[in-house]
């Protein structure tokens, strides 16, 4: 059988792989788990995503006091609202039958630009890092307001973003051009390929978000065919990075977003080469999430075609026992940063760039359990 | 182990490959998907299969009208039947233990070939495109009658079909024969290899029909073990396709017929090379489909041999929202064009032929539903 | 990762590949299915296993009437038991619980030398094939009681046989001698290598069968760990048939046996390089079975460390049915004749011989229902 | 796409392979499976891990007494309690919800040196061999107790351990000096790497335990993603200990330990090169395991980061049943002795070390029940 119409390489996930322990082992006390956007370090390398479910300005401030990040999305319902709660209840409480429905009509609510300004001035007045979201066709516009009003780092994110987008538009978004005009770092994504991180690399980008299909709430795949496990995606983005460096002496830190439900799967992102993880589903687990327990992707209310679904994950610890325990959850869903470190010292890396060198296998999950016993 | 009694060389199916976003990206608005089978542009890539339960005469205005195709099949019940309603309703009411035996019987029915000229009369003068099919052993005669009755395009269809055939017939079916014959354009298949494709594009064939095994109302593989997955079916047919346009001049266009179910496999079968593809049980789930939500192959009702069986796959939607939207549903079995436009623009494909330079992985399906949280 | 340790290369079995098309198509009615062993020629080159579930005496006489065989175990109910009606009554009425218990305690009843020469008698008198299988430790004495009855060809079967066989005993199991004393063929097995296949070849057997591990009573792989999939099984030892075949210039056809549950499982053996198969559980479904919708392998009954369970798989029709259809099935395990012929028509394989030089690839089972619509 | 990142190589666990029978067989009753520890002579190749649930003084008798071997865990509950028997109802009733905590709080309570003492004292005159278990972080101080109170081999287990270990104790523990300091045996695990293994060996131990993630008590590859295959990473070992010894003349043995369920797995490991194997959940099924039915890996109770769950397997048979049989169970979980021996009958192994010379096949497990017909 002559296959040479076109090649397909093997792509792998979080479920495919493990970590292979190292020769030398660290004492998890010493380790350093820390990465920075710009002039700005966090020493907890776990950012929470741009989803209503996930990042409100509370929940950003009780993020920032532990060490991490979240980033507010602007085309949410924080925009949307002035009060979102009503909005987000509505949400939580709908029958699952009807959910995308309900956030297709709760999207539909236009943005209020001045209450976005508003928003970003309370964030500030909390005296945390306050970064937000945009998508491409409204960076222009949304981004500098969001600066003026204060704002630390613009993320532009969409489900898939190039350096190069044809559109009938004569002012498309440039990048280059886009990061000129703005006084603050800008972190862009999603992107999955060494040639599309490379470009948008070299447009002077100072963060790139890796991820297209794999997360929880999100049926990308599913809808349209298009994805790349995260493994694969996270170590052909990183090796783009190091090449960059190389050749013009920047770090550009890749954060892989999606698909990451433990301390497991976030060990194994780093070791893909990512320089920390964006997560959605195991922080709207905490009490503080304003999801109570829901999650939603930001594609799910497209009104003509729903990437995603409302899934309900409940609420199961603070935020403060999700990322440091201690806990009693022995499924790796707490204690984020206490895995990695432990993993760490397992690989024997001192800090996130050594996890980079560790090894990885293939191997598939295992599922002992039920075999010959049963969990009580 | 000496294993060198023969290769066994993997093949792929929809399952295990996803599309990976390209280096430059395209507003969705922007891309063209139509594809022609001689004179006919059709604008939609989306051929109703020649299986009852799908493609009726009033089915066909459907989706011709919405710029589709649908196929209908000289040896079922069109042509069986001078109303065809009551034994369709049998099958659909069919209890499921004895179906298989009621689809024996309702297909046990002589093909009446005046009412075969009447129906594709009738269908002319609904002013679309009439595409019907035929088996090879009676392609010689009944396209004849369908091409008089005008007909403007001939499909011969059978589970395997090859440019050679061997039988103790002393009038074999030639193609290019009966193509020198009739004077409109004849599609055939059924077809998964290189060498097959080529020699029936030698022929003079005018579309190429791509599947052996996968569709959902086929068990082909299971009763007889034969069967190709349809990425690597696709992408050896279409291969064959390049290399004939090399040596000839002539675009003959290919077809993948079975397993598509989503969206998603739309855009994963155009991406390995296919042109068009032929549905089934993504249509009969229309309002506009004979089945009522039932569907049944076309070789289940064979007396000694079944093939296949019927399957109940609910009415969702109509026609119109299956191929366009808008939908709340977020699993990728509506709105199917719009899925399509928008993977060619994550892939930065403008047209049918740039979606056949994209790249594809190897990728297991993703299952993160129920792993640590359950849907709703 | 330094694996050099050992190498370990992939074996596949019946669910992990499928048959491709061929160039050519040939008319089913056309090919021609039959083999041989020594000057016995077989029409349908489907054998019945030697378990006791499946052939006792009358069963033996209605598969030989419809052009099959059947292999009688001389160490079975048949030769422990004058009416072997009640043991098995025994058996199929056993709760599940007990069914092993039961099992051991039925067959530590002794062989009955003399039940055994009547029973060969009584075979041979209804005017059929007589085959007889035995185990290598009773071989020599067993055989030829057996001969002396009338049996036709002597099956010498354990879990796994070799030329080669390392006892205590004096006397040990020496197949050149015993094929020379043995004035009939001899067909040996189980065997999974080429080079053991090759070894027993040469000591001058007249059948080899293939399979350890695989069959559907037989637990042997989760017990030992020991086991080989039948695909590769079958190549390997089909290569040894070939290479013994151009070096001797004699024929020793391979029979695969175990696994096998479908007319696609029948079809890919042959494929694979087999010229029969043996199959248990496909034949326990017909009424002339004795199992009664039973079945159990020759090993489940070992006192010590039992390798097989009792299973129910049902009555679900006539041998000549399950044979040779017609049927309403559509799941592959009825008409395997049809099955094997209609497979070899879309292969374009005239006879047996011809189907050793179809293309298999890997693809996974399909598994398309329950995905978005159900069975019925 | 460019995956150079790093390379990722495949790592195969039990359910993944299988072994390929010898071109010789051998009289089951004629192998020998011993090994040895230094000078300690062990007929019976199986070693209870130092579970707690497993090993206790009466436990490591009846498993003596049988040619086998336990290990007694000096961090348990048997050198925090007097009576442990409290402690271990308290854990065994637990419900499932608490059952992490519980743990928690049982090993809460602190070490009684003197105690520990008294234990292996009253070991030593039950007449047996008394191996002990420590942490790499109570090595130096619990080791040494532990050998003046009469003990036979000291084990140094944790999750990973490594010849070197970066912290900032200024008396971080050197094998090298503890073998030296110790007048008995030191045995070393957990490892699953070539270079840690050989390291590991370089500093003098007498034993190497291979295995970290595997086991069905023990969720390390979940929590924190580190995790290597046993058969992979028992094949690396084992090619390090075969390096070692041509380099040396020094022969250390490899004990596979975690992810055994069955005499298939069991064989699997041996196969794979380890000299012995540790195991808990097939032992914790006995009538004198001290777990009652339950079983729980010692990471369970960790503080902060438990990695492991109290699992429930029940009590199915008395400790010679499981490793000598006789049985009615065909799954594979009694009899393991019985199951080697027949293994390496068929595999044609006359010892441990010709078992390392036999063939494995990538050969996925089998799942045929289920699929046509039902088990009982």
């Amino acid at each position: 059988m002559a296959s040479q119409f076109k090649n397909i390489k093997p792509a792998y996930g979080f479920d495919e792989v493990s970590i292979v322990p190292g020769q030398v082992t660290v004492n998890p006390e010493l380790v350093n788990t820390d990465f920075s956007i710009g002039d700005i370090n966090i020493p907890v390398p776990i950012i929470a995503s741009a989803m209503d479910a996930v990042s409100s300005p509370s929940f950003m401030k009780s993020i920032d006091d532990l060490g991490g990040l979240a980033v507010m999305n602007l085309e949410g319902v924080q925009s949307r609202y002035d009060d979102p709660s009503e909005a987000l209840d509505r949400i939580i409480n709908a029958d699952s039958s009807e959910s995308t429905t309900i956030l297709q009509d709760v999207y539909s609510q236009p943005i209020n630009e001045n209450l976005l300004g508003d928003k970003i001035r309370g964030i500030k007045n909390s005296g945390i890092n306050c970064v937000v979201s945009v998508t491409p066709v409204n960076a222009k516009k949304l981004s500098q307001i969001a600066v003026e009003a204060g704002a630390d780092v613009i993320v532009v994110q969409s489900t898939v973003t190039t350096a190069r987008h044809n559109s009938q538009s004569l002012t498309g978004l440039v990048f280059s051009d886009l990061i000129k005009k703005l006084s603050v770092p800008v972190v862009v994504g999603n992107c999955v390929t060494y040639g599309a991180a490379l470009e948008l690399m070299e447009t002077g980008i100072s963060g790139l978000i890796v991820g297209v299909g794999p997360g929880a709430a999100c049926t990308t795949r599913e809808v349209t065919g298009v994805g790349v496990p995260q493994v694969t995606a996270t170590m052909d983005c990183a090796l783009a990075r190091d090449d960059y460096l190389k050749e013009t002496g920047r770090y550009v830190p890749v954060i892989t977003d999606g698909g990451i439900r433990t301390g497991g799967d976030l060990c194994k992102a780093i070791v893909s080469g990512a320089d920390a993880v964006m997560i959605g589903t195991p922080l709207v687990q905490s009490q503080e999430a304003p999801g109570k327990g829901h999650n939603w992707g930001m594609a799910s209310p497209h009104p003509d075609l729903p990437r995603g679904v409302r899934v309900e994950v409940g609420v199961t610890a603070s935020l403060k026992q999700i990322l440091f325990g201690p806990t009693s959850k022995h499924n790796g869903t707490q204690n984020l940063v206490g895995a990695l470190k432990t993993c760490m010292g397992m690989v024997g890396a001192s800090d996130i760039k050594e996890m980079h060198g560790a090894e990885l296998v293939l191997a598939p999950s295992i599922k002992t359990e039920g075999k010959f016993f049963q969990m009580r």
